[in-house]
């Protein structure tokens, strides 16, 4: 197995449908987190397709997400192949099924998400490297992201023996450990993050989901049947795509499927999955200040400062998360950053949906 | 000596000139800290103005403000007898002065802080009466706050012998004391903090300032007569009154001046002079949150929060101020609010005086 010169490029596949709450107040059921330049450097949208954008390795990306945000899409990307607007949220699997089937079969498909940071793209494109003769084999190639502590959050990615230099069979998918686990996997060494990220050819995909998903197959085909395509725009069906189980290709596929790989790599993911997530892949002042926006730090240390137009003052402050958008503030602790959860929850109670 | 019903009535003399960065970033160059709404009940303006509106005691009130404020004072306050509109700031001796010089000399005046609390208006109306045989009789007659801790950042008025029930003679004025000196005046029970209130005939302050700050009364003099009136304002010629010294009426008469009494008073006095002041003068709910506006507060205790419209979520922290206006936000704890002149003379260094 070698990668040929001649051989069709990699079709990237950007899930784009999030919405997510945790790092409310600046993400928003409107402006959900891919669409947010937490870096500097751009959206999480934009960072990610830029990732996939070797046109060596790469071809134009298939982008799936929310017909609500169909637009603010197409402003963030320029070459995007085609754009499947996704009538309503139902999980990772379907959305994946609706780009497969928009793909032949030999096509091999570079699932990501939209919202996740690569701090070492070529290290990224490398492994993607490692694993594509596996995946053009039929192979669903997943990459265990390095694990960094022992997380409770995420899922693990268990590595069974070597199937080339760099790349494993897969031994188990495993949804959030308990901590006493997590700490001995990370420790085992034989764990990786699962970063939800996975390469494979769009008929492997299409034959997992009928294996082991087949009523959201069934879904998903209707719905792009039935569907409109406008341009480079595919509406799916709403009443056909609305039926399909709301599920992950982790629950759907990963933890049953046969024939899975990971590629281990250490290229500094995040998923920026909570204020403290930002806080530390973020540059910092002397003081550990994290600080973005109009700010005045006075005797304040470890502290991560966001202000959208405000001006942040903060004074003798240690380890807080401080957040200001033009219409909501956040003071949280560093450590209590998830609980910003609490607060989007309590304002739902309240009906207060324009702060959400 | 007795007040008789047919004795003219006495005439409030507001002092709304002060601009003060204390309560920044509510209180701001343009937005002084009497026209801000602190306690939900009116500006501190008017509610100075009302403390003084029972007419059986008080006549219409003299207001002794900025140029720039004029449209802002009298937006606020219905009722005003005389406006005089001072050229430039030059503290509280000069604007008194004005004030003095527009009445008769019999004029019986009650200069008053615009921007300062009383709890007990009743209680304070009662000293001004207890106070006002002897302003009529030629004393300076001051108001002694009951001192509720040894605060350094006052000044205090020494008591000597009994006038009369509830009325003593002054034996000295003293600014800020150190630590252990305020401890002591405190726990002697000679010592009151002096809350900048004053009653007393207006020839009584032109005597004095003729004779302690004649500077000051030669200014105010030469302003008065080259000013001009328009209707109800008063504008002091301003190349005249910048000629004046810019002092305190604390310093240029009260620590010198003969025949200065003190009526002691116990009225829940506050001058707001930091966010910990108006803290511990604010509703709080149960947790000990003193919250103004829009805010979300989660296992979060003993913090003020305040917000002119966006939306302020608390979660897990203590203590704290947090103050959120349209285009700043501080975050402080509370016993280091003080250090708010810090932030505004680092902004004025910076030239950002747009947030000052």
């Amino acid at each position: 197995m070698s990668e040929g010169e001649n051989q069709a490029r990699v079709i990237p596949v950007i899930l784009s449908g999030g919405a997510g709450t945790r790092l409310w107040p600046l993400s928003r059921a409107a402006r959900p987190k891919q669409m947010l330049d937490l870096t500097g450097g751009g959206s999480m949208l934009a960072l990610t397709a830029a990732r996939v954008a070797d046109p060596a390795l790469f071809a134009a990306p298939i982008v799936v997400a929310g017909a609500d945000q169909a637009d603010a899409v197409a402003g963030a990307l320029s070459g995007i192949g085609t754009l499947i607007l996704e009538p309503a949220a139902r999980n990772t699997a379907p959305a994946i099924a609706l780009a497969a089937l928009d793909s032949y079969p030999d096509d091999v498909l570079l699932v990501l998400p939209s919202d996740h940071l690569i701090a070492d793209p070529a290290g990224f494109a490398a492994a993607v490297r490692r694993g594509l003769p596996f995946a053009r084999d039929g192979w669903i190639v997943t990459f265990g992201m390095k694990p960094e502590r022992a997380e409770t959050g995420y899922g693990y990615i268990e590595r069974a023996g070597a199937l080339a230099d760099g790349v494993f069979a897969a031994a188990r998918f495993v949804e959030k450990p308990d901590a006493a686990t997590a700490e001995a996997w990370v420790a085992g060494g034989r764990h990786d993050w699962n970063g939800g990220i996975f390469l494979m050819r769009a008929g492997t995909y299409v034959a997992a989901l009928a294996a082991h998903a087949p009523d959201i197959l069934q879904a998903a085909e209707a719905a792009m049947t039935q569907g409109a395509a406008v341009g480079h725009r595919i509406h799916p069906d709403a009443g056909a795509f609305a039926a399909s189980p709301s599920l992950s290709i982790d629950y759907a596929v990963m933890e049953k499927a046969e024939k899975v790989a990971v590629v281990p790599v250490d290229v500094g993911w995040s998923d920026v999955g909570s204020w403290q997530a930002l806080y530390e892949v973020s540059a910092r002042d002397g003081d550990g200040n994290a600080v973005t926006g109009d700010a005045v730090a006075i005797d304040a240390r470890g502290n991560l400062i966001r202000s959208d137009g405000p001006l942040v003052t903060a004074i003798g402050v240690e380890d807080l998360v401080i957040v200001a958008t033009g219409d909501s503030v956040l003071v949280v602790p560093r450590d209590q950053c998830q609980r910003v959860r609490e607060a989007v929850d309590r304002l739902k109670e309240q009906g207060k949906d324009k702060w959400i």
